[in-house]
């Protein structure tokens, strides 16, 4: 049975892991027979009342408890986890992968990686284990495979802005719509635009789906 | 386009709505061409931490605000939404369901429903629209028309204790696996264990896929 990390950003599109991303993931996972290791950083970050799209003042919340809401309970803090424990990496999007697991949402290209994220990202491409992102993720992705001049091949969707910073971290940034993938043979990695471009639910599972579909089939 | 109703309880399977769940219903009725009306009740919730699983001891958070993670913004409270604003209703389980949506939790066959919740519900069985639930909320719609002495005939999978509980609110409990669900033609009710039994995200997304695909025929 393949062994995939999904690594998780806190529970919520606005301030953690889009919940749609996720499930539709793990749910395309399971189904492809594949065992999860979820996990996520053990560090505080910043609350979006998702109600109002507010900030709220002051509030703080711990990314490891919320993203285990999402887990049911059964995730591990990332800096315990190694490439070495699972065949594949997935990385699900929300501007928590922006704003937790990097801060690209603050700083754009020139962001910083939280260390244990881009240790995983580091150690599952140099074993030329296959790695998926989906959303903002393939962002964090570009900022760790960039500046170690891997020149990853990745997508964001279609939206011209963000596309020139995942660039200008270099990265080679390809359009693409939000029901198919893009694959970077060299270094296994696939991405999908998911809710950077999705109208529904069931956009975003397509190209999610599709995403799953593919990393299994670089694993058999 | 059919509009179906849905009532969320918070975002995380020990204080709120059950993840998997309500994302795979939302996405089956995505797929089946259904608009959804997200909703939950505007009230304060106690808060677990799903890491650890413990009761965090003088915390609160906003069901209504917790819920928005899921719906990503878009949801209403419930007290401004009315049975004529939709074809048919679904409520997913979770701790909430049985925790804020009514107090089964603790006060089991006593159970108290939130009132705008027993309202909805009422109000959709009376006016012949089709009323689905799975994992723990069929309790909630037992005690709600076992008041009515409507008789419900709904399953909450094979738990005796609760299936037990369920059947002295009024109810007629029929056991169920996790895989099927159960047709109350006379109440246009239909129920599934999803994680009452399920031991995978795909066990409970047959039975809520199927849940959904007899939901949307009841409404062709």
């Amino acid at each position: 049975m393949a062994k995939v990390g999904v690594i998780l950003s806190g529970c919520g599109v606005y301030d953690g892991s889009e919940i749609n991303e996720t499930v539709i993931a793990l749910l395309a996972l399971n189904r492809a027979g594949a065992e999860v290791i979820i996990m996520a950083p053990n560090m505080e970050q910043a609350v979006v009342n998702h109600l109002t799209g507010d900030a709220v003042a002051g509030a703080s919340r711990n990314v490891l408890e919320e993203s285990a809401r999402i887990a049911r309970g059964e995730i591990s803090d990332i800096a315990t986890v190694s490439a070495a424990d699972m065949d594949a990496l997935f990385i699900p999007g929300g501007f928590g992968a922006a704003k937790n697991l990097c801060d690209f949402a603050f700083k754009g290209p020139d962001c910083e990686v939280h260390p244990e994220v881009a240790r995983l990202i580091r150690d599952i491409v140099a074993a030329k284990k296959p790695l998926a992102a989906v959303c903002i993720a393939p962002a964090l992705v570009a900022r760790v495979l960039g500046i170690d001049k891997l020149d990853p091949r990745v997508t964001i969707g279609t939206d011209k802005d963000t596309a020139g910073a995942v660039s200008s971290m270099g990265a080679t940034h390809v359009s693409c719509p939000v029901n198919e993938f893009v694959v970077d043979k060299e270094n296994k990695i696939i991405t999908s635009p998911a809710y950077m471009l999705a109208g529904s639910i069931s956009e975003a599972a397509e190209g999610i789906e599709k995403t799953v579909k593919e990393l299994m089939l670089m694993l058999s």
